[in-house]
């Protein structure tokens, strides 16, 4: 294989261009051992196997600079960059990240893994290049959907003031996860339809200069493309026309499927990788019900449509009930916003580390204005995504800090459905509700229906002595650890589910200073700035003795929660051992 | 006076051509006495009053629904929809808010105060309209440099999918605060230079429909075109050129200045305010100083240069090291990223209030990487701007609980300008620096230059009972306060300046207990995920009683900053009070 030949982009320039196309098929094997047997972003990757080939055959990284967008399609770029070993040797899978990682390598300069960032860090590479007087190109390859999003368009909009060598590959697949929404991609159809000759482009628009690629899939049309552009110096856009998935049939046929993919039988793609119950298809089939009944049920999603299973068929079912804004999450609060004050009931998901786009748009567009939107936040918890860049252990203290915003967190699937449902129909507040994270767990406990009597917290069980006031996805935790109090010390604790992250039950904690000693709390993500140091407040000049359980404010990556749980102290055990 | 006959816009739907131009100098003379009298924005006001008036006549307000950008151009809007006496009547001024507010009229419908939002607002309220069936328009007006804003153009590109009635005023007056910055305000400039026949065109390339009106300082002619696109059945942008500050030379010619004003003479408007010292100056005067030693160094701003004192002159005197991203923020902090990351130093400056926009920036794009861009956070205290939509008073919960930022929060003039240089000069940390908002302090203390041995707090005077630990701009309470402790009690309490909000000095707070039996903390900011409850989860199961002391939860809007301190116990009386 010519692959083997392959230990740095240098190696990629001896070759013919024969032999770069025996490259593309090389790597692409590389791409399925891993991605059929790890999982991973498929799409991405597949498509833009040659487009990287070209890159670094023209370019001389890591001098020029690349910087990929959401970087979910670096994973070429890493198998010409010396750590192919990760794709083609399954024992060394763990040595890379699915994104772009300097710590990896010196060919990335950043941790990606938001879309929409990569045209503004790059302008700051450029920027600095400029200062110093330095020569390298900088590129920036954005795509996949990534263009609607604000920190894309201002960075574009931006660009064109640099007025030195900068260079923007816009890959353009015709889809975002699932397919693209927004005026632009009309733009960037008219382009593709005209050759890249049609008058009216978004690009230059913004004060770019312009060029087309009709097909991104060949490596010498790029190649001659890339040489052109090379040592540009004026800010350019390269508009190449890819096929996402590429090489793979089930992929370029069902191009939202395998945008990302669980690890799968290359032979047999479709075999059932299992089901059971999960909180995206049951907040589906809800909201669907709801819709049904009610014509002012909007579902909101901004790209990802999982997050609460509409499906394709989902969605046509919802027809105009269902927004997909396209990646474009602080559009999707504002209009939520909107849509609540016009008398409508607007649902918008999407998952805990996206939210983080949108904290001025929670703040000022809904929270100051005091509209009812529900904000549904997905992994938000230890127990979600485990990739540094997609954290779901941030969203306490970023929501639950904004004034009028009521932030829930359900302990069970039933909690969750009476919450989210009081959430639809009331329209005094702004509410944000965790989407449970650790499993779907029943209870055939009875919940309130009406949660507008704000920071009542529950007593699940009363005891003395010790009260346990455990969060959302955590509040097993704290039944076990209610469980070893009883059994060590023969007395049983209070058990606490305070259900509303945002406000503090004075009265019931007052209370708990009649026979407690010592309050635990339990909060699922950073404890800096979270739910128990409230707690901590509350009694900070009273004889009690409070304990706050939760993470320790870090960026961990690729975790095992176990590992993570047990370095924070946060099993039963561990608690009693330190309480008692 | 025509306006005498104006109580509602049915009342400006009566008058004739003539009567129309009349009601316009007469707007002006309400606008003049408000603005010359109280301050405020008056170019964006000024410049708008033929606009609104035509868009009263030809719309129905409040069925047809307008949502204005940041709202500082609704002056005249407030005066024709039944709030004329807070313009001509002195004893009225505190009637209205300098911005539209639900609760003042149903002509208005959201408070908005930042920039960028009306799209994405007035998109929510026209689905709620088809999906009730309603029938009447939506209006979005937007212009003065917000169009650069990420939610902005989130927004247009998303508008083209609404499929049914949508106008969007573009109200292009070649100017943001200062001038434009950004290749979309190139196009802008096509368009009114071919009047707007021009193929390249931004908004067509983003899916909407155009049309073009050369002077939106023409009643007339905005009457007729806006009757042209009333009942339309699909989004359209009206791209309307008007003159900032339009009918007042003073404010045509200096329109930077006069984007927003103080009280002034109308007959002597450059009779000189006094001065002093401000922190805007002496920041960009140390700055300029840097950048002749150092071409690395940038300062950056997001279209308010005056937070660090960036008037026309000096940005000239900076040169390329100077940087204005226009408004958008998201790219700012993502391009000083890349800057650091390529060698740079960059500053970047802007108000606590529009950091918000930057959460995500802040923590994916810089702090994961660990780049040492510094943050300058303005106006970041109670004593800061005193609107809801700018308030100053949530930027620690926000910035404080992000992995590996330092936030450092000076106590005085001396110490703010060594922690600035260390950290311009270091190539560790993202730095984030609040400026002091508490006026001009000086000390003839001597401060570090080296912060990088995080969360050391430093004792300013040894006591013992009572420990003081004053954040920032609060140290001057701490102070008095120490000084109450030891009158009232005789006792001398210990006074700490923690200099950093995001860690805890462990040692330092271990060591308190061996002679001090109670802790208060000081913050300029909301208590809620803030500073001192972190010293309270500290002590939570210690016998130290710790008091927090900051602001509540919650927005505050036009207030006085003595109530808000007094309401909240904030003076050294009151605390002694309550801790004695």
């Amino acid at each position: 294989m010519i692959i083997d030949r392959i230990n740095s982009p240098a190696d990629v320039k001896k070759l013919s261009s024969d032999e770069l196309n025996i490259l593309a098929a090389d790597v692409r094997k590389g791409l399925m051992n891993r991605l059929s047997k790890r999982g991973g972003h498929f799409g991405p990757n597949f498509g833009f196997v040659e487009a990287t080939i070209a890159l670094h055959y023209v370019f001389n990284s890591p001098e020029d600079k690349f910087v990929f967008d959401v970087s979910h399609q670096c994973y070429t770029h890493k198998i010409l960059t010396g750590r192919k070993e990760a794709f083609y040797s399954d024992e060394h899978f763990g040595d890379i990240s699915g994104y772009t990682n300097p710590e990896e390598s010196e060919h990335d300069f950043f941790n990606v893994g938001h879309t929409s960032t990569s045209v503004s860090l790059a302008c700051g590479l450029a920027k600095a290049r400029d200062l110093k007087g330095g020569k390298e190109n900088v590129i920036a390859i954005i795509g996949d959907g990534s263009l609607s999003g604000g920190e894309a368009l201002e960075g574009l909009d931006f660009a064109s003031e640099l007025g030195s060598n900068f260079i923007i590959i816009v890959n353009d697949n015709d889809m975002s996860i699932a397919e693209n929404h927004g005026g632009l991609y009309k733009n960037l159809k008219a382009l593709r339809d005209s050759n890249g000759k049609c008058e009216c482009n978004l690009f230059k628009a913004m004060g770019l200069d312009y060029m087309y690629v009709p097909d991104g899939n060949d490596i010498q049309m790029l190649i001659e493309a890339f040489k052109k552009v090379k040592d540009t110096d004026h800010p350019t856009v390269v508009h190449i026309c890819t096929v996402k998935g590429k090489g793979y049939t089930p992929a370029e046929t069902e191009k939202e499927n395998w945008h990302w993919h669980m690890p799968f039988d290359p032979e047999d793609p479709n075999a059932s990788i299992g089901g059971g119950e999960n909180y995206g298809d049951m907040t589906c089939d809800y909201l669907l019900a709801k819709m049904k009944k009610d014509k002012s049920v909007v579902a909101m999603v901004a790209a990802v449509p999982v997050n609460i299973g509409f499906t394709e068929e989902k969605r046509k079912e919802a027809g105009d009930q269902y927004v997909d804004v396209g990646i474009a999450e602080e559009h999707a609060i504002a209009m939520a916003s909107g849509i609540a004050k016009n008398g409508g009931k607007p649902v918008f998901a999407t998952h805990s580390s996206f939210f983080q786009r949108t904290y001025d748009q929670i703040s000022q567009d809904l929270c100051i204005n005091g509209n009812s939107a529900t904000l549904l936040v997905n992994t938000a918890s230890v127990y979600g995504m485990h990739d540094i860049t997609h954290l779901g252990i941030f969203d306490i203290p970023m929501i639950s800090n904004i004034p009028n915003m009521v932030y829930l967190a359900p302990t069970c699937c039933e909690e969750y459905f009476a919450m989210l449902d009081w959430s639809i129909e009331q329209n005094s507040f702004p509410v944000a509700v965790r989407i449970p994270c650790n499993g779907v767990i029943h209870s055939d406990k009875t919940f309130d229906t009406d949660y507008s009597d704000l920071n009542k917290y529950k007593v699940m069980s009363e005891g003395e002595k010790t009260a346990i006031i455990a969060l959302g996805d955590f509040y097993q935790i704290g039944e076990k650890l209610a469980d070893l109090i009883k059994e060590k010390t023969g007395t049983a604790p209070t058990l606490i589910n305070p259900r509303y992250i945002t406000g503090i039950d004075a009265e019931l904690l007052e209370n708990l200073k009649k026979n407690h000693d010592k309050v635990v709390t339990l909060e699922d993500g950073i404890l800096d700035g979270g739910f128990g140091e409230k707690i901590s407040r509350f009694y900070g000049h009273s004889e009690m003795k409070v304990y706050n359980y939760g993470l320790k404010k870090e960026f961990i990556d690729r975790y095992k929660v176990e590992d993570i749980l047990i370095s924070n102290r946060l099993t039963p055990e561990l608690i009693c051992e330190d309480i008692l």
